[in-house]
């Protein structure tokens, strides 16, 4: 399984516009689910099939389908003819390894953008979230099961609220808001590891430190490939000439914006604090190297020369008279004892102990 | 506690203008202040509550309302509902972690901005300032007690300066070029820290120096995210068309725009000593190191090899003619010196002593 | 042979337009094949020779001729006269160094392009593919025989789809779409390898670890000098106010230009993920020698003391009253102890095992 | 005392335009000097007093007044009210650590530029010289007595030139390509410097050829912010709409700006020689290192395992049948030749000696 | 000598426009060659003097006056009054350290560009060409004697070519584009130089591998300062709106243009290579050391033990008893095999050998 990317080599050569599932789980059914509402009107369908949802357009009040999965060509396809999507926006929705883009098609607006959350196992996730809207309809493309939309669900049940007045263009601002709220949650998160992390760097470096920092580095960039290019999508978004954005929801794109700038603000922070760490880091290595040779020279040098002065006078030749005099023992410890001094009065100096 | 950013997970899902005030002590009291002056009038009232404030709103004088503390959604929203100041501005005044921004509302002007200042402590504090003002008010919101305004106070009690023959605009003009005043202390305080930190590096790295210099090089970009959205906003703020902002005013804020690429380029210079200073650590642990093998390569290489001689006379062979030679001992000690002085001519050679 | 850049200097003081193949191998043949189609007609001919190709062009349909070499200036040259094709544009063709562009002359578009793909032996090739096309022709150059546009002729073979509809500026669109699709495919195969270093640098880093990683840090940066500039290309492409190009192609000339974009954002990806790759390569190193280092230490610091003392009571005085003494032995065995385990305690302390 | 930005925190919270000296020594006196003429008229006074040189304003010709120093607000508050400068314009003159710019104002021009110059001490001077011109009047502000201006000076008594032919824009464009000039005469200075840290890097690096070559680096980004504003300044100033600006005086401009981008070039090629030296210093160290290191290690590997044979057989066994056997001392030495032998071929394959 | 830019010092306080050679060999005669030609005329004269060459411009024919040596101040001035060239054209002439730039004058165009070029000596120069174009004559400056233009001259000897047939501009062109073919020929040499490097750095790295590595990342530096601004040059020529250049000339110009993006390309690529052979060299030095102290570690960390284990036996107490069991020696070795054995089995299992 590849890695760092999502293949797609299987579609090379093929004509534009091709419905090929990408390599995931292909037996997971799409699900779909569908809501109907106006300000005073609501209806929903969790689970609906495709007829279902295709028939309750024929309602003024505003639609919203959501397919969870993307991996079912036909479906897909349906939904493509039904709402005349061009070909390569339905390839698009399946080739869920999309960079953040809006494009503009005749009456509807295509958005695709990136969902990153944490799931239960603490696991960061990056999915591709497609969105199309009309003056009166929404349909968003996810990758699996719902993980983040229950609020907007839930507002629109209890209605008396903005989205339950407004189209197609509020309720994609309401969801992008949300996206880009988690991109905030999924900051704290790092906020939490860098902590933990500096903490470990600061105090006792283990062998797995340094890749605890690249894992948390990958992430944060990982991060920031997702977070700029939705920044352009909400600026062209907030200033677009189109019937289909109300000028008051301009407003709000522009706080969503705002938003996606200050994630971009704290990414940059989090990657100069990334790479203080890894400085930090290094240099500790380092200092505890010295350590360690200031320890051995330490040792070495005081003792080299001590036991060079013993074994010579554990030589054997016959004529040594300093071994005959009786003052030879405790001179030569004196002189041994001096060196010793001398030695640690030289590392004092140094400052080396 | 998070360290590196504001939480505000608890806001994920809510609806855009939701008043949520972030992570702080709830329980302190919002504390207001009002001043009404024009060039020959002038009224104040220090910690007014908030119908005194909004009364006072009929007499055609300059009105300048300061709350400080923002964790009171009912008082943001009454004052919110009077000057019919949009949702998300309030938000933003409560959400006390945005970037600076300038917004144009119909007839309002709304500005955030980062205050930075050491308290007594020497701890360094940022807290985020928004002003909203109207032709002849202004509403400032601070996160706590006003720090840094007092001067500007005074000169309004004093009178007889262009702020009192000003409105709302001149006025916004005097509390960022305070803001950014401000700015300028701060990175006195820097520099002398630089200084002190240079001082150690050049002379006796200590184990904590290198984190004095990743903790100054991290509040210095902490300054720096700070400053560079202000000049935006400043040069926002001076060249824009609006019957809001008078010509004579925009002078001035050309003034403070200049100060602030001034603060930028101090800042610029900031990290590029400190990423010098840096380089210089690092290579003298290593310069270190290299002092300390030097040493222990010295010793050991005159010893070692004098050892190897005394100890080969101390074997206990019967048959090793040199031991009973008179002139044993003697050779064997001049040629141990040979080899002593020959090292040493050696090391001499190399400039390693 | 040059290895990182094309020679040219041959070249050097021609006029322009001189046709000189570059050092490569003359001798081989240049390959010409043709196909002729229109929704209802076509017409193929592998291996034609250079009159038929041209005679063909009187059809209305829409005629493909494909260059496989471009080593002969004489049949470079009777192209270039028949469809009066600028000197400057045959030139760039030859010297097939180029960088991706694309030229507008009277009727003719000129586009450059870099075709990456890896061949059996699993080297990275980068040839150039140089297209020429009118209103109803395209004349493509390729440096060897076809490696990657046989499932577009597959697909006009086959007929009823687009290209068969379509003229010169979507069979161009079809031919790049190939290329761009043949950059992920060497982003897949960078990708495996960037798995299988990451195991090594991590595991088991051996010495020619970061030689493979300096080679595939080669390979992402040429892929990205040749992504970078086909992006350009295809930029102006799409938003080229020219009657060869019709409106419905360009729709699908942004959607190749979003997958080109796409492989930027990987790259800068890879380039990001090799230069941690370095890092922890570096760091690995590093620990190793702290590694070693320390075992050096903890073996030469206990033992060095005790040689000391067992060779002190090896020297030979007459008069070393501890020798006679009964007891010495024993006590002297008991201080070694003692000092051994005062070492390995201070190790433990200074967590060095 | 600061070292490395001017303090100016005892203007927070001043009003705008408040006339405040930094921290300079405020003893010093001011020193006026005037020049009045016209391309047949010249008048010149020396150590004048203000009120002569703002007389002298009468005369139709041009006058240029200098004031060497900018400590006493009352002086440069009497010039401003003579000529009807803004408030802010003097702020800046006073505040010496402005940032290159230019201003335009009603019927005046004001130009800050940044003047480097080593003094005989062979330190880095960075002064700041404002210029406030109009029609036939130039006021320039500098902070010490003047050191670069001679030259202009004579060049206007010896009359017979473009600048006695000249307004203030000319007179103007005449000091600032003098500042300019004094850029490259630092920059040979640099160069010299450069030259002389290379040897030392390349032949025997000190521990203080770091330092020197941080300083270089220190003073070459100063530089450098002195010029990037520079050029901006001129930038506008030739480009700009005001009838201030003579056509003719563009040109020179035009050539004072490309000596200025020249400056750039040279500055940001001297960060790469810095820069190339820091990696060749670094370097160097690491080999040095390694030659210790080696020797260390060559004198252990070839001594220890000797020194360990020769003191097994000063081992006092009473059973150890070689000490009786007559070879046992001759086949011992053999051995240990042997052993240093094979060493010495060892290290030789190794290319270690 | 300055060794990393021109002087020019001298000229500090000159007024604009002093012809003032730099420091270089005033004795060399400037050399004067002169060519007239149109599409069926020509006449040259090497060696010319001044007036011949003033003369013959009279004739409607195209002339190309060359001067090799730009130090006789005379002669460039005389050159100047004759066709009208602005004074300070004239400095930037004799100044030889100019960045290429292009300067549009009433009715002349004057073309900066750097020439680099290896000699015999295979030592690179960087010398500065001048071009001062009008209608139906071009003039250029060389600092010595032609080293690159002997093709142009022969292709205008052989006639019938588009030179002769056309004006100033595409002479201009011409010789640019010999300009930017010797750049290919520097890359060239470049390119040879880093595969020979290449080889060092993975093989075997000497002691001055790193300083051949530094010279050419010098050098790559160096041309790449001479090329960017040479691709400004060309861009505006090639988009210049003026009655000198031709509109079939733009054609040939955009092609140059290319080369130089292509030129850039390589350089860029150039360093991204360089900069890895120095990452590689490093750690190369790097590995060395660790195999060096694993060497030391291994040796000392077997043999010390044993030492002490064999100096424990050689104490002279009187009451060892070990010395005297029959079996003492013997054991001894076994136990010193031991641990011999298991020190190798612990550094096999560390993968240390």
């Amino acid at each position: 399984m590849s890695k760092f990317i999502k293949k797609r080599s299987q579609k090379t050569g093929l004509p534009p516009g091709s419905l090929v599932p990408l390599e995931t789980n292909l037996s997971e059914r799409v699900k779909l689910s569908m809501m109907e509402y106006s300000e005073d009107f609501f209806f929903e369908k969790e689970d609906a099939n495709i007829s279902e949802c295709l028939n309750s357009l024929e309602n003024p009040a505003m639609t919203w389908i959501q397919a969870s999965g993307v991996n079912d060509p036909a479906l897909i396809s349906a939904i493509g003819t039904h709402f005349k999507i061009h070909g390569l926006v339905l390839e698009d929705i399946m080739s869920t390894g999309q960079r953040s883009k809006l494009d503009e098609y005749n009456n509807q607006i295509f958005i695709v953008s990136r969902m990153l959350f944490f799931d239960a196992q603490k696991e960061l996730h990056d999915e591709q979230i497609s969105l199309i809207f009309g003056p009166n309809y929404l349909i968003s493309f996810l990758e699996t099961d719902d993980p983040i939309f229950k609020s907007i669900r839930e507002r629109i049940r209890q209605g008396n609220n903005r989205i339950r007045k407004s189209g197609g263009d509020y309720l994609a601002y309401a969801l992008l808001d949300t996206v880009v709220d988690h991109y905030f949650n999924v900051l704290e998160v790092f906020d939490n590891e860098l902590v933990s992390i500096e903490d470990q760097v600061t105090s006792q470096p283990k062998p797995n430190t340094l890749q605890k920092i690249q894992t948390i580095r990958t992430q944060v960039i990982h991060l920031r490939k997702a977070v700029w290019p939705m920044r352009e999508v909400l600026n062209r978004f907030q200033y677009m000439e189109s019937p289909l954005v109300q000028a008051t929801t301009k407003l709000y794109l522009r706080d969503v914006y705002d938003h996606t700038v200050q994630t971009i603000d704290i990414i940059e922070g989090f990657r100069d604090i990334i790479s203080g760490m890894l400085d930090l880091y290094m240099s500790n290595i380092n200092m505890r190297l010295n350590e360690i040779v200031k320890v051995l020279t330490i040792v070495s040098t005081i003792f080299v020369p001590l036991t060079f002065l013993s074994s010579l006078y554990g030589m054997n030749f016959d004529y040594m008279p300093e071994l005959q005099t009786e003052w030879g023992y405790p001179i030569t410890i004196i002189v041994m004892l001096a060196i010793a001094c001398g030695m640690l009065y030289f590392f004092r100096r140094r400052k080396w102990i």
